[in-house]
């Protein structure tokens, strides 16, 4: 079902990045404990479900995280090694969240951060998991998953952990650009999951970007909020904010010195990331749950961006605006409703709506010369821009979302069956 | 498809008021613009389309409208005669919202509220409307109506124009009660209409409370208010919000006066008129699109009723969830994810989650005695109660939603087929 998504190809290598993955059993141990059958068990060669990251000494990390006070057990793990320099792995599963598991769960997690610290000679040790929710990780087969994680892990091994870390992703995310950071050449890798769902589970963002520029953390944080506002939070599959949400950057230091927030050199490498995040952003909204659409929703002449943003996601949440894209209906009436329904001021008559560059609404009214016809032809495509105007304000922006259609239901209501 | 709604039945005439509904090919009118043809048209008798409800003088009248940036042009009109002591009639329209249509839409309102006063021999009329968005009244065929309407009005002719209202609800809705206030009994009847859908439209919700009280506008406006509060505001289906809502009381002064609202008599009458928006509301969600099961649900334990309201409002908006109830799945990961995003601070460890009377979860972790089967065996049921609770705080909200089917996907995507 994923919406124009590219093969994963022209992955670059990150200079102090190996990634290794391995198959530990976790769906089976996880499910297999709620008593519903392990479909993984019936394949020959299982998918690995366990990913180990390493870094070079003099990496830093940055992160920000899901603002569920629900948030799972690793997600508190990784809040409180951020700003840690001894940092030099992450330890990623995918089958189980180890969400709304107490305080038995962060011991679990603390358990296999100590079991790979041992094993590559000390330092700390980021985990992240995604999957069923409330049970708890099956600790002892991760553990024995780990030495043929640090075997497999390699410079190249990108592909490989994107995989790693799908749950129902129907394909894998992982994106590289290269481009200049003053004097020096700067790589920017990234991989991605999301809108996976195990039973019982829910769709689950995790993001990972690594560059060989070297930028201290109070840097690289900032640099990390600043990346996240202009791509994955510009984006929206069902408006349900998951439990394990996170999105980190590690730097390796292998390259330009990124210091200071006012300099070029800041500016030339948050191009880059924002590069690589917003198109692994777009992908999980392509490969969102039962998504036939991408829709890039976007609002102008606002007063604030603020405002701009809430006009965009209120429309792009509405479920009666998303089941007519999926109906390919030029149903501007609920997009109205929507945008009126924003909590933001604005004017009926300042109002305008766009389908692409086809002028549906001018003035709060419909336009003279829009037709159904018209406007069904925009709303046919798999790709569609839905452009609002609320104003002659001077902020705009833009999200980016799909469509709702059955099997954004089947998928998330019959994956017993 | 509607959830457990009773018949129309034993519903009581409200002294001074008379209602009457005739057919004028509105949706014929409307429709029929957008080269849809007309399905009314083929029935022997079409329904009626178009209501006339008639006040002995005396009445007063209070309301509270959408707070949709786009308002159709009858609330703005609405709104204009709040307060005014000369309003005997209302004028309802189903078929055409009258909305996104500008100051053409309004001066088309006031032509008909025009027309109706001077059939009626003076007075002001508020006129409402549901139906096609962004299309303009069929002024002439509405003003043709009218004398068929007020020649049908009866003082027992509320269960007609409960049929009268309805755009795509499944089936009419009407309550009556009577109580003592004061010294002297009063009757309250109302009626309502919701989760209808007519090309290109949405669910719009609009609720009449008549009784025989004698209130004055400010006291009245309060308890409306106070009332809806209670009732209307308490329902979700999909989370947008109309264009078109109207939830309006009139009072007749044909029984008890009640000027004072820290007055006993006060409270009677809002116990009386609760009890029947109540009603009202739950049976718009049982009609709700696609809906299969009627689900409260409660929080408890909070700081305050904004927070109560905000995690009950959260669950209930929650795709995640919604599906995970249409499939009768014990999903309690994703409860505990809505809960954690909707914005208010708690504690995971002092949360608690009953399906109905089982305790799913308790202290943030599953329940050492709940079992997959104990709370699938809830979830099979059509109505569900969803009770949480996040901490000791004295408040406590509850909220009525319906599930999220395949339903709900087609009669909002695939009515063009």
């Amino acid at each position: 079902m994923a919406v124009n998504i590219p093969p994963m190809q022209g992955l670059l290598v990150v200079p102090g990045v190996r990634l290794g993955a391995a198959y530990a059993g976790i769906k089976a141990a996880t499910v297999g404990a709620l008593g519903v059958p392990d479909q993984a068990a019936s394949t020959d060669a299982p998918a690995p479900d366990t990913t180990v990251v390493l870094f070079d000494a003099g990496t830093t990390m940055a992160g920000v995280f899901t603002q569920n006070r629900f948030s799972a057990a690793p997600v508190q793990l990784c809040q409180e090694l951020l700003g840690s320099t001894t940092v030099n792995a992450w330890l990623i599963n995918s089958g189980n969240a180890n969400a709304a598991t107490g305080e038995a769960g962060k011991a679990d997690a603390r358990e296999l951060q100590q079991a790979l610290s041992e094993q590559i000679g000390g330092g700390a040790v980021m985990p992240f998991s995604t999957g069923v929710i409330g049970e708890r990780l099956p600790v002892a087969a991760m553990r024995a998953a780990l030495p043929a994680c640090l075997a497999a892990a390699t410079d190249d091994g990108w592909a490989a952990a994107a995989r790693a870390i799908m749950t129902t992703d129907t394909v894998p995310k992982a994106v590289s650009v290269q481009g200049m950071v003053g004097q020096a050449k700067v790589t920017v890798t990234g991989m991605a999951k999301g809108s996976g769902m195990i039973r019982p589970d829910m769709a689950t963002l995790l993001s990972y970007l690594c560059c060989d520029a070297q930028v201290p953390y109070p840097v690289l944080q900032r640099l990390c909020r600043e990346v996240a506002d202009a791509s994955f939070n510009r984006l929206t599959v069902d408006g349900d904010t998951s439990t394990n949400d996170c999105f980190v950057i590690a730097a390796t230091a292998k390259s330009t010195l990124v210091d200071d927030a006012q300099s070029p050199e800041y500016q030339q490498l948050k191009a880059l990331l924002i590069e690589v995040a917003t198109e692994l952003a777009q992908r999980i909204v392509r490969d969102g749950e039962g998504a036939t659409k991408f829709v890039t929703v976007s609002t102008e002449g606002a007063k604030s961006e603020a405002d701009a943003l809430a006009v965009s996601f209120t429309v792009a949440h509405s479920p009666l605006v998303k089941t007519a894209l999926f109906a390919s209906d030029p149903n501007w009436g609920r997009v109205c409703m929507a945008m009126g329904r924003a909590g933001v001021g604005f004017e009926q008559s300042d109002v305008a709506v766009y389908f692409d560059d086809l002028c549906v609404v001018r003035a709060g009214v419909v336009h003279e010369a829009y037709t159904e016809a018209l406007g069904a032809a925009v709303l046919a495509q798999d790709e569609i821009k839905l452009r609002m105007v609320v104003g002659s304000g001077p902020a705009s922006a833009e999200v980016w979302t799909s469509d709702f259609s059955y099997d954004y239901v089947r998928i998330n209501a019959e994956y017993r069956s």
